[in-house]
């Protein structure tokens, strides 16, 4: 593509701007006057349906099935587990009344609805199903028989924000969350494990994001988890997104909210439960991870639609011809597979100029862009561009080649999406020993490189170095990644082989 | 079966209770401690996710995209169409605080959530969205190019019941609802039709249910609604069950809520919207047309299993043997396509007796029971029961014959069913000319046919008489059932060729 750029401003000039642009040019979302509250338009929510699709298959085949519960908790219910409650009590969207009243304004002579019929049991909207849920296991569990419980649940979720970004932080998302109890405290953690790395494969190499998967500290975790484990994704601006999460939850919920059962020896047991759940903020990340200045670009394991043809008809006689050929390629690509579901292809045929439709799929993020005009269909070519090369360069293959190697095309794009992004992860994550340095390097407003540090601080002073900072520890890494040779912790100066991830986030 | 019943207490004896419990031993659902709010649990969900799966398909093979609209609509939205909000005031969920503060009790030394936060804009969760999708059109729409919007969009929805009955009133129901936008009066009202053609097909098709369709009299239609068009089930205590419904809601919602557009000569319209919406209620009505005194009886095209098998092997040393042999059929037929999916297959390899597990898969539901054990393995044959033959009757085809006959097994029970629900629903609607009849008919508390009278009462007319018996107009059927020779009308004696529907509903 040209110096032009088809989103104003750039990355570089203004990346939280050029963000909200890039959803509103690719016409993914937008906000509501419901406040922190977003519209999901149909291209972002078809990116949506595309994750819950893949994603609710790895699910079931490792055994979940899926359920659905209420969407209000009684207040009661989180006062039983204080940590979690405290946790969310500042984000909660209360329901008191459950009717209005009509009632004329004396002033303005309008007719004003007022709520009425207040509850003497109020609820929150769930802002996550942990107590909701328990309590159905607790009802639902009697013997060690009945164990493993795995559900999953898609639904919406609530969490009042005061500094809403749409798709990463709303008000109102739609995420799935898991919700399983086992015999044993092996078994729990186990299952907690197997999710996070579903978690992290499903984004590796469905989004082509390459996340670092890694244990959240004390100070970081879900309230009332004993564990947490998340996949923190780096976007372009440097910034981290916590991706997904798994908690280990250890008896915490199963002895405030009695799920016990018969052990196998018939004495009395509390079972060993877990959580985990990834939301449309994926999305968000997703956009912030592979968009250009040009707009979207979409893996095409998540593209609503992977190949875009467009006729291109200089005269109006040649259209009907031009039309059918392009609906008879996009028919015999629409019968091949591409990781188990038929291509995704559109013929544009809207009576609009070639630029503006061009422009508008570049924009959309559609992974294969086709052209097809009349000296095409006499040479048996195609021209073809690649969304995820910046260049824009055209390619001029013939049909026939094309449509043999359409999958292989669309895999190669998201294995390049892939490389890209990881490459871009791994040249901004350093080691740092030195405290002088942190600050250095988060000190200011640009993009600022991840920090893997020796660390031992108490949450206390986490908090604190965080806070001065605007800085976070996203986990400890899993692997290797996580350790290193002995080094004196970089605020504590305590020698310790751990290694923390220091970032500024979403 | 025998004379005893898996179900107790049986139709004949106590409905409403005898329902309750076919849900309960299918394990469907549960009611929560959230008042009138129910846990739909794995089995009753995939039920609703195999719904799902078919009307979306349908959707978007008429040209409807999915989208996401927020939970929360501001009063002030309602309070724009008057007749929609008097029409829903009284069962809103009202939001009005966005925070809890935890307290301690003096009494009771506890500490307590308390809400706090209050806001100045106070919301209700949606009963339904056409206010705030109607403000997302207003935003939307600028020439009469971006016509038509046709969205769809799978949530929760919440109406306050102070009667609640799982799954057919619940507080909190998950449902769709389809919203649209044209730009001539003709072009809404064919899609209300076509919607509402659409509902009545995937009802007799996928769930075999023989509804009524009909237009709702002017008194029971949808608030703010120029024409409500329903589909109207019969179960099998001949209650009716609105199972669906397609609005035209002409100009209404686009003048309140300034859903506009430059038409084709430049002048400024208003656009003509529809909305139509099915929910998890159809279970309700699935369980109560299908469902017998041994519990649920699942029609093919939406049983989570479609086919079990149950090895019996009367000696451990049997069990590797006829196990597997059970897994390579189930294998075989997992392998063939039943409307487009595969078939959904499962072996019950659990260590219980056989009468345990037979009896459960029979409260479940499942269309078709495989027995296998050693003596089978022998002849080739297998054990065979359709559980929509209330006999139980046993068939010894050949593993072979079975497993090529599987696909048209499945259909000749799917369409046994439908056969069975419509020839139940023909035998008990029939035509009444005479007030002391409907009268009789209505009288007492016993199953009552419904009534094809003659009617040109008011609105008010139909309240009264409805109120009085406990009934009320389903619908004026479309076609040959809603007309008639002219005829006084029941009520006032004024000459009529229309016929309505009159029944006693859930």
């Amino acid at each position: 593509m040209s110096q032009q750029h088809a989103i104003t401003p750039t990355r570089a000039e203004n990346f939280p701007e050029w963000y909200q642009q890039v959803i509103k040019e690719a016409d993914m979302a937008e906000n509501s006057e419901v406040r922190g509250c977003m519209v999901i338009k149909p291209w972002g929510y078809a990116i949506w349906e595309l994750i819950q699709q893949q994603l609710d298959a790895e699910f079931k085949r490792t055994g979940h099935t899926n359920a659905y519960f209420p969407l209000l908790i009684p207040i009661s219910y989180l006062e039983k587990e204080a940590e979690h409650a405290e946790g969310f009590a500042t984000e909660c969207a209360v329901v008191t009344h459950h009717r209005l009243e009509a009632r004329k304004d004396p002033e303005s002579g309008k007719t004003r609805m007022i709520p009425s019929g207040e509850l003497t049991d109020k609820y929150v909207i769930r802002p996550t199903s942990e107590t909701v849920i328990g309590a159905a296991f607790s009802r639902w569990l009697e013997s060690y028989r009945d164990l493993p419980i795995k559900v999953n649940q898609w639904c919406n979720v609530m969490r009042w924000e005061m500094r809403p970004r749409i798709f990463l932080r709303t008000t109102e998302f739609l995420w799935q969350e898991g919700h399983t109890a086992h015999e044993t405290r092996e078994e729990a953690e186990a299952e907690t494990s197997l999710m996070h790395g579903i978690y992290e494969q499903f984004q590796r190499e469905v989004l082509a994001l390459a996340t670092i998967p890694g244990e959240k500290t004390e100070h970081e975790r879900f309230p009332g988890a004993v564990r947490t484990y998340t996949v923190e994704g780096m976007v372009q601006d440097c910034k981290a997104i916590q991706a997904g999460t798994s908690h280990f939850l250890g008896q915490n919920f199963a002895l405030a909210q009695n799920i016990s059962f018969a052990g196998r020896t018939n004495e009395r047991q509390f079972a060993w439960t877990t959580s985990w759940g990834v939301s449309t903020r994926m999305i968000g990340t997703l956009i912030m991870a592979h968009a250009d200045d040009d707009g979207l670009v979409c893996p095409p394991r998540v593209a609503p639609k992977q190949i875009v043809i467009i006729p291109v008809m200089p005269q109006p006689e040649q259209r009907e011809s031009i039309i059918s050929h392009c609906r008879a390629l996009a028919d015999k690509l629409s019968r091949q597979q591409f990781h188990g579901m038929p291509l995704r292809v559109a013929v544009d045929e809207r009576d609009l100029n070639g630029g503006t439709k061009k422009w508008e799929w570049i924009k959309k993020g559609v992974p294969v862009r086709i052209e097809i005009g009349p000296r095409d269909l006499e040479k048996g070519t195609v021209c073809l561009c690649r969304r995820d090369d910046p260049t824009g360069k055209k390619l001029f293959p013939s049909e026939e080649e094309f449509a043999a190697t359409a999958v292989q095309l669309l895999e190669d794009i998201q294995g390049a999406l892939l490389d890209r992004q990881r490459s871009f992860r791994d040249a901004h994550i350093r080691a740092c020993n030195d405290l002088e340095e942190l600050k250095r390097n988060f000190a200011g407003e640009g993009n600022a490189d991840w920090l893997l540090c020796p660390w031992e601080g108490t949450p206390e002073q986490e908090e604190e170095l965080g806070k001065s900072l605007r800085i976070s520890i996203r986990c400890v890494p899993l692997g290797k990644l996580g350790e290193g040779p002995e080094a004196p912790c970089i605020l504590t100066g305590k020698p310790t082989t751990r290694r923390v991830l220091w970032a500024r986030s979403y």
